[in-house]
This record gives structure tokens, C-alpha cells and sequence, in this order.
């Protein structure tokens, strides 16, 4: 059974029971999410979000990059998100990834790329909340918060 | 209630329960999604992901923006995923969404930036599955497939 077999079948089995079919576009509960695509986080469920809750944005290492802040951006102005937060991991693949070691895996095609790793993981997180605070692209109303959550015991620990 | 006692709440709760502290980092199914990150969109449920499962990259339009194929890179490169799911979604606010909108509403600090609304949904999926296919930083045979879901029935549609 391939993954394509194996999702679409989850997915038949998801459909069958689906009842969310009047859920609007703007988030309910007014706040985004951004963090890591790492597969051990759920954040759904670590942080109790029901379908129509909620914006979340994912990419390595949870981080407020352009596009992380396009999406913010797009979810306040349009759809009335007023707070972000912003959740990295313990044990997260960006801690200590050098470009270096991309750029010899990658050759040519990668130069100049930055990978955007980073040796500390609460300033990591508080330099994202930072990025949001400071953008010009949201109001000073806006919120953002810090955490960290720990894949050993599933636990969020504020940062910021 | 503020939602940061909302989430730490839930958190409590979730983290109460946990029992999957021994995961490791490389998904355990070998896939990666990029998918929208739309409120009503739960990628976990409407594919049958545990924790642990698959690397979740989520932006505004699940596009594959500059950003998305970084963390594809990590996630093949460092992390051993084979193949990904590009995933758009029916009524997705990015459709139609158009830059001069956005410019008109954020002033000149939004000057030339592009927030990549698109008009035609499964072909800005087909789009972001071609600029996987395309990339010179993932192999020939990193794998990558397009569906739509429908957020009024919880349905995936394949369009690639």
C-alpha cells in the first residue's frame, strides 16, 4: 500500500464522519500559530484546537521568515487574527544546522541559500516574537507569544 | 479567559497524557504536506497523521513559496522524506486576492510585496507540485503529488 493509498483512504474514513462543512474562513478563536513542521507536533492537539479555531503556519524550525509574515499578514488584515504565537521545540533539526554543511550536501544550486539555522532555540523563538512586534506590516495591537514545546513530555514552556 | 490560559489549559491536559516522548525526529512515514494554513484544515485528521508521522508545512495558499521549498530541502536532506503532498483547499482566501488590495490597505511599507494570490486554485496547486518536480535542490526521485480538499465535505480531491 503506497502513502497516496494509505491517505486517501484515512481521508475517505474522515469524510464519512464530517460534520464541520459551515465552518467559515475567519478563524474562530481570532489567534495564528506559527511553528515547526516537525512530525512529532500536533499542534492541534498540544494546544487544543478544534477545526475553524485557528491559523496555523509551519515551516523548519517554526520561524517568522517573509513568508511566515506574509501569512500573518493575510490572517490579520483579511481574516482578523489580533495575536500570534509563536511555538519552537526542544530537539528541533534547526538547532546547529550550518549552512555550510547544506551548501557541500547541495553543491551550486544552493549558494547563497540561507537555511536559517540557529544555535539557540529561546532566542530563536523570541526573535520571531520580535519579528512580529516590529514588523511595519501589523498593528502595535497585534500580540505575539513565545513558547517552547518539549517533545519529551509534550509540556509548552513560555519564552517570552 | 485569555487564549493564552485557553492553550496552556489544553496544553495541561494534552501533556497529562502523553506517551509518545520517544519519537524520533526523521517522520516515520516518510512524507512531507504543504498545505494551506486555513483555520479549517486539520492535516493530521484529514490524513490519519500521528505524532511522529510527517513533516507539516503550512503558509497562506499552501503554495510552495521559497520558504516551503527550504523546509523541503531539510526535510528530504537532513530528515529522509521521500515525497510530498501539495494540498489547496476550496474556498481558500487566496483565491483572487490581489496584491494592489493589499498594497492599498498596508501602505508603503507593503511596497512590492507579493502575497501570491492566485485565480485558479488546482492550478496553483499543479504550480507548487511542478516547482518541487523542478527544483534543483531535491532528487529526481523525491516524489510529489496535488490534491484539493474541500472544506464543506472533508474530501481530497487529486489534481496532479
Amino acid at each position: 500500500m503506497t502513502v497516496r493509498d494509505e491517505i486517501l483512504g484515512a481521508n475517505e474514513r474522515y469524510a464519512g464522519q464530517f460534520d464541520k462543512g459551515d465552518l467559515r474562513a475567519p478563524p474562530a478563536r481570532r489567534f495564528a500559530v506559527v511553528t515547526c513542521m516537525d512530525a512529532r507536533l500536533d499542534p492541534a492537539k498540544f494546544l487544543g484546537l478544534a477545526e475553524g479555531d485557528a491559523h496555523v503556519i509551519r515551516n523548519a524550525g517554526g520561524l517568522v521568515t517573509d513568508d511566515a509574515l506574509r501569512s500573518l499578514v493575510i490572517s490579520h488584515h483579511e481574516l482578523g487574527t489580533q495575536e500570534a504565537y509563536v511555538i519552537g521545540h526542544e530537539g528541533c533539526g534547526m538547532i546547529g544546522l550550518e549552512n555550510s554543511h547544506m551548501h557541500e550536501q547541495l553543491g551550486p544550486a544552493a549558494e547563497g541559500m540561507d537555511f536559517l539555522g540557529f544555535s539557540d532555540l529561546d532566542e530563536a523563538v523570541r526573535a520571531s516574537v520580535r519579528a512580529i512586534e516590529e514588523s511595519p506590516l501589523l498593528p502595535d495591537t497585534f500580540r505575539a507569544a513565545g513558547f517552547v514545546y518539549d517533545v519529551g513530555t509534550g509540556r509548552l514552556r513560555p519564552v517570552s
